[in-house]
């Protein structure tokens, strides 16, 4: 796309200082004549007398929207609500089509007027550099908006909130006390408060209905000096605020289960008889070699630290843990729906309906395009728009590189794979011992590391490669583009960031054979198999290093290093300009919108969610297997917030302030992770840990009915004369070696095959699988049920509203028709006395007739109020 | 309850045909003037001479709603919307406080007559019988409940659709056709027109926008005429029957798969290699017996009947079948939100709200109840309301009660199960070998017909409980009293009905034992097990007859016998009433209202729908089992919608209309089914039928890769020296027999333990479900992803009729406000040609500003419209 053709927009950066805002307010926030209020300023950019066309003085400015720009040219829907935003319409690299331009801009501009908007520019005559046109809406423009919007206002009709009672009215007030210090600490000037004013969607015929306390409007849009987020960002920024606490406040909840379930693995580490068998060096198990030739038979006593580590993660609570972590999806779900819906309620946004968007300028142009080769080929067609034919090339496109971009993830994680196989294979072969006993962990800390940069690197390039397939479906509106980019960004996101992971999960170690059939790759390197601890503990590591870096990573140096690196780059850029054109800028004193056209454009709130949302994918996706993931990820949203919320005032121009009911899109893909990680947490438990294989061996084989001897059960026979030739390690002395698998022993008359344990785990952990996913799936629906979508208080107060409204406005008509049937007769009294122009006044009461609000005559029936005077 | 307090609605009874409608609008639709309309008839019954009380001529009338009634004495909301309905207020039986009856009756009519309806009664002063009072809402009334409700209207502005084009036009056209011979035969005056009126919530100050060409609201009542459901009937009703329309239709599509999966079955009976095995008196497979003592060893090819039966339901099309079907349930979910939304788009309730509904009557009086004992104590609370103090013994009333209700439900299934073993072993003790070879099928047959009676008769029960139940909870609304006497009706009916097909699917033959190690119930009879097919034919035939059987008897005994008995009863019982009263009665004229009152009150959906759901349940379920399910489900439709439409039209009083916008409860009971018969349907493939046996023996263990031996490899070897003293049969020839499970050969290690095969099968089984299940739940959300809950025209219509509303307003004040200047400069020049009472002239000026459309002055500001006259 053309980039002349962007346009954004700059935040008037108004510092939370209060002497600062007030030296604003008399220094560029109004129009010259001190009275009319800055509400957008237009910016557009001198071209260089160097260039190649005459003229100086001339400017260009392009009107072809980025979309976050509201449609000011028709409807200014976004005007009544943004009084403070201001747009700039920012100026691309020289163009040959000069004078087009021109005429864009002041079509655009006439537009403007039309629209009934007021604007000022600069007297001065700059021959290059930006240029501010200060746009100021009026009153009828902004109420006659507000009345095609349905904003609803306030009214003078106060009324009573129910109090909360007994034990709800304690803990709320407790959770208020505890959330204290996540607060940002500013002055809440709409506290608590028990009564609430009626609000009713503005109309301008019920204005004298409004509350005057609330001067109107005006008034109304002041209360942004609370800097309350949403009234100074608009309703969508707020809504990303408002989930973001309501997830950090429940991953706190989670994170403390987290820290229970951990410790409760800490404390049982001693007691537990697994690991206390495998590090029991009486047992004495002499296990296969763990590759080829090089490496030889070890004993299984060796391997007693993993196995203690793995305890940690792998217990009965981590199940419990999953339950909860299920549920706790469902439960933050519920719960951010209420809040929601709390917040419409609050923001009076209960009655806002969609409204028609208008294309993006590239559909636009197609769709010109099209219908100019259709004129050519004489085709009629009066209700034409792209259909699937004109975006096939488009979605071609997107799905080869869709197809193309998972395999570059999956060859990605082979490449990691193949890295940590041969790398052991050649580490083995190695004769320092120093260097063969450290193998397993330098293998895996440096595969995870690889891992963790391929993933950054390939989200970047992700992220790029989303805009423009997006860009090739030619979607038509910026709704439908913010849609599918997101899409598309989380599915390829997604793939890169959990690939790893899902492979550690559920593949590792599962094809690699058994001694004496091995599985090769190449032909040459056996497959590689889990540590002897299992493959949870290996899934805790990739998931927690993968997790945290990513964080740390993103983070700090994508969020404030790059931020600031672009800053000083701009800066550097800024001093190369001519000198002269410096002094002169600096020679006058520097508008607002000279500091706020400096800030970083803001990019949408796509990235942030895209963040979290990766996020919550560790979070509740493989929880069974680390159970800290909630703690690490509270840590960082409590950063987050503060960063975010720092970015958004201070180094980001304004945004337009946009409304929205919901946040959209992202429900959904919350929702589907959500319901994804039942499924995920229900194969970790039952195979990836040995949950299963534990509960099996208990209540079917032991025979104490304890866990004693569930190690020995667990590890099958091999003759070590069954080795292929050239694979067995040189040592002699072992005629039988063990290995964790359920096959029949050499001396059995299938050997090697499965035996009848192996089918008998295998059946009970697909057993637990099914009872695990509906259980939780019915636990979920019952959540989902009880915890009702609006609170119940918000449907009573809705309720009431409208019956106090109704109310309102009855007693309301009654008076007026008091009124008027007092003022109708004094109007005969006198014209009785008068005698005079008796005519003119039964004209004027005709017209007061036709034009007030009291026509409510059925033209079939004859009872219309007749005039008195007539 | 009370019953003298409930109050019923009569339909006036606007036969089809045109001759009687047009006498009947001479001939009591009318009051006395011939001009208003009747609207509304209530109806009160004389006291009887005979009674103790004195006073003739007195009457009582009860003001107790039953909820179906609209808050006639607050709001009258529901008066815009049914003009042509009529309330009945029922008589109950005599009363002593007749006194206090008359007072609230006349509190009554005076509320009415404050809301402004207008009343007639009949001059004559009868001794008993019924009064009736006809009601007339006037054109006022009507316009300000509009208002309030927000009705919409259509506009003058007219706009033309989209039209469908290429393929969707073409299809859309077929299926029209293909519905022709579904749809009732009726003028459809709102045929597919292109163009559409513009409508815009009712309001009196845009009046003179509304279309002329419909004469407003009246005419747009008048649409009634076309006799569509809805017009006729309200929302409420007009969606049960368009619900209906989405179900069957979606059926017939089931139907027709369910047909072909069916025929496949049975061209493919011929070469299914089990039941041919099976069949094959060749391979003389000598089984255990039956029955202890009785019943002697036998050969399994006497089995072949049902093994060639049960192939015509278990075979591989069913697992499509059963996949098919939950796909198909998601389907019609979310075409059904899609017709919803469609529906709601054209009968104008997309912006309807929610209104506070009054409590009920007997909240209300427990409430009173409440504070009087509150205020005995001193105690002193503004916002009483009852908790679930005051509700417990109802709770607890009701849970146990509910948990009686499933004790009997078990208890009838058990007692049927008894029966069927009792009788068995009964029939095989009989010498006669007629007896004998019948027991099967006379017992089978007997018990399921048992089944179904039961069912029959605890539905009823079941029903008047979940009413009992649901009125001890003391409600606070009558729309929450539905919500669960709904879902408390559902739980027990459904319980009921699906109990006996549960235990025959999951539960029958599966504790049986082995032979020599049966399982016996009071140590006398051993459990039964499944016929020597396989259980999914025991499951088909109970399901096809409780099925076909529920709905045969219920739509002919309990929809057309019983009412018409009731009929007669009623007749009868008038026969009997004071002969000289019919003479006076005959004497006049009988006026509509006379009949109507003679015809049954309606009861609400709540029958209607829980028919069509449990059927759902039928159809959806347990479909593998039985693939011709939903065309019996179709043929019951198509005769049930008939039934209905004639029950509605010719058999009840006109029932209110009310206004809704969903199926309410209904559609999460069915979203609930719809998930449930996705894990029903593949325990039942996994478990119930040999679907899964067989491929595990084809790709496992089968030498040839075919089915070949699959039978041998189902039966287990049994030595007949291990049966239990005093079980086995005489015949001594035998020395192994052959019996249906995966066990341990007597020669193994482990005799007559489960065998790898049977661990093995059992992974396999409970695999297939893990897929079946996910598979099935992601191609649902796929499915309800793909199709949009809004039509895509109708959001699309939606945004649009916005964008043209907001046209026609501007428009529209743009012209006010040309006309409104040029008055005001004719005034002026007048005026100053006139330069008399200007004061006068200037009071009116100002007077029309204020309360005019055009006060759009923001009392902060000072660029009011001012009064050049002044």
């Amino acid at each position: 796309m053309n980039k002349a053709g962007s346009c954004a927009t700059v935040s008037t950066r108004l510092n939370l200082s209060l002497s600062l805002s007030l030296s604003l307010s008399l220094f560029g926030l109004y129009f010259a004549d001190g009275k009319r209020k800055v509400d957008y300023v237009l910016v557009y950019q001198y071209r260089r007398p160097s260039s190649l066309h005459e003229s100086p003085g001339q400017h260009r400015l392009s009107v072809i929207s980025n979309g976050s720009f509201p449609r000011v040219g028709s409807k200014e829907p976004e005007g009544v609500k943004e009084e403070h935003a201001e747009v700039v319409l920012d100026m691309g690299p020289a163009d040959p089509a000069e004078g087009e331009k021109i005429m864009i801009r002041e079509e655009f501009e006439a537009n403007l007027r039309e629209a009934g908007l007021e604007m000022e520019r600069d007297n001065e005559h700059k021959v290059h550099g930006q240029g501010f046109i200060r746009v100021h809406a009026p009153w009828q423009v902004l109420s006659r908006e507000a009345e095609f919007l349905k904003i609803k206002v306030p009214t003078k009709k106060v009324y009573e909130m129910k109090e909360d009672k007994g034990l709800s009215a304690t803990m709320s007030a407790v959770w208020r006390k505890l959330n204290q210090p996540f607060q940002p600490n500013i002055p809440h000037l709409q506290q608590q408060s028990r009564t609430k004013f009626l609000s009713h969607s503005f109309s301008r015929d019920k204005l004298h209905l409004c509350d005057e306390w609330f001067p109107i409007l005006h008034a109304w849009f002041l209360k942004t000096l609370t800097f309350a987020l949403r009234n100074y960002f608009g309703e969508k920024i707020g809504l990303y605020f408002a989930w973001l606490g309501v997830y950090t406040h429940l991953l706190a909840l989670a994170s403390l289960v987290g820290i229970i379930v951990f410790l409760y693995g800490c404390f049982t580490i001693d007691s537990n008889i697994p690991s206390l068998e495998m590090c029991d060096e009486t047992q004495n198990f002499t296990m296969c070699p763990l590759c080829d030739r090089a490496c030889d038979y070890w004993h299984l006593s060796t391997a007693c630290g993993t196995a203690r580590a793995s305890h940690l993660f792998d217990n009965p609570a981590t199940v419990f843990f999953a339950i909860f972590m299920s549920l706790w999806a469902v439960m933050f779900l519920e719960h951010w729906k209420r809040r929601q819906n709390s917040l419409n309620y609050s923001w009076n946004m209960t009655g806002m309906e969609e409204e028609e968007e208008h294309p993006r300028p590239k559909y636009e142009t197609l769709l010109l395009q099209k219908r100019q080769r259709k004129r050519r080929n004489r085709k009629k067609n009066k209700n034409e728009k792209l259909t699937w034919r004109d975006r096939l090339p488009g979605y071609f496109i997107n799905i080869s590189s869709i197809l193309l971009m998972f395999g570059v993830t999956f060859a990605a994680v082979f490449g990691v794979i193949m890295y940590r196989i041969t790398v052991s294979a050649l580490l083995a072969m190695s004769q320092d011992p120093q260097i063969k006993s450290n193998a397993r962990v330098t293998v895996t800390a440096t595969a995870v590391i690889i891992n963790l940069v391929v993933i950054l690197i390939l989200d970047e390039i992700y992220g790029s490669v989303a805009v423009w397939l997006t860009e090739l479906e030619i979607p038509k509106t910026e709704t439908n583009f913010e849609e599918r980019l997101i899409l598309k960004a989380f599915l390829l996101k997604f793939m890169n960031a959990y690939a790893p992971i899902f492979y550690v999960a559920f593949f590792k170690g599962r094809f690699a054979g058994r001694p004496g059939d091995y599985v090769y790759i190449f032909n040459d390197y056996r497959m590689e198999e889990c540590a002897p601890g299992g493959c949870l503990i290996e899934l805790c590591i990739q998931l927690s290093i993968i997790m945290l870096g990513k964080q740390l990573i993103q983070n700090n140096v994508f969020e404030i290093a790059i931020p600031k690196l672009k800053k000083l780059f701009r800066s550097l850029k800024e001093k190369k300009r001519a000198p002269e054109e410096r002094v002169e800028q600096t020679g006058r004193a520097l508008r607002q919108w000279h500091l706020d056209y400096n800030l970083e454009p803001f990019d949408g709130l796509t990235p942030e969610y895209m963040e979290m949302i990766i996020q919550f994918g560790f979070v509740s996706l493989f929880v069974a297997s680390f159970p800290l993931a909630p703690l690490f990820a509270l840590l960082n949203n409590i950063i987050e917030i503060r960063l975010d919320a720092k970015k958004f005032v201070t180094e980001l121009r304004r945004p337009d302030a946009v409304r929205a009911k919901d946040i959209g899109i992202w429900y959904n893909i919350l929702s589907g992770l959500g319901k994804f990680s039942v499924i995920i947490n229900a194969f970790v438990i039952s195979f990836t840990s040995d949950f299963i294989p534990r509960l099996v061996y208990q209540y079917m084989y032991s025979e104490t009915g304890t866990m004693h001897g569930f190690i020995d059960h667990t590890l099958s026979y091999f003759n070590v004369s069954h080795f292929k030739a050239g694979t067995a390690p040189a040592s002699s002395a072992v005629t039988v070696c063990r290995y964790k698998d359920y096959r029949e022993p050499p001396w059995s008359s299938e050997p090697y095959q499965f035996s009848r344990q192996y089918w008998a785990v295998l059946a009970a952990r697909l057993a637990f699988v099914i009872l695990f996913q509906n259980l939780v799936m019915f636990m979920g629906v019952l959540v989902a049920w009880v915890i009702p979508d609006v609170p119940k208080n918000i449907s009573e107060q809705l309720k009431r509203e409208k019956t106090l409204l109704v109310d309102v406005f009855m007693n309301e008509e009654k008076e007026k028709l008091q009124l008027i049937q007092s003022l109708f007769s004094k109007e005969a009294t006198q014209t009785r006395q008068q005698q005079s122009p008796l005519s003119h006044e039964c004209q004027m009461c005709q017209m007061l007739l036709q034009i007030s609000l009291f026509k409510d005559a059925n033209p079939h029936r004859q009872h219309t109020m007749t005039c008195s005077v007539c």
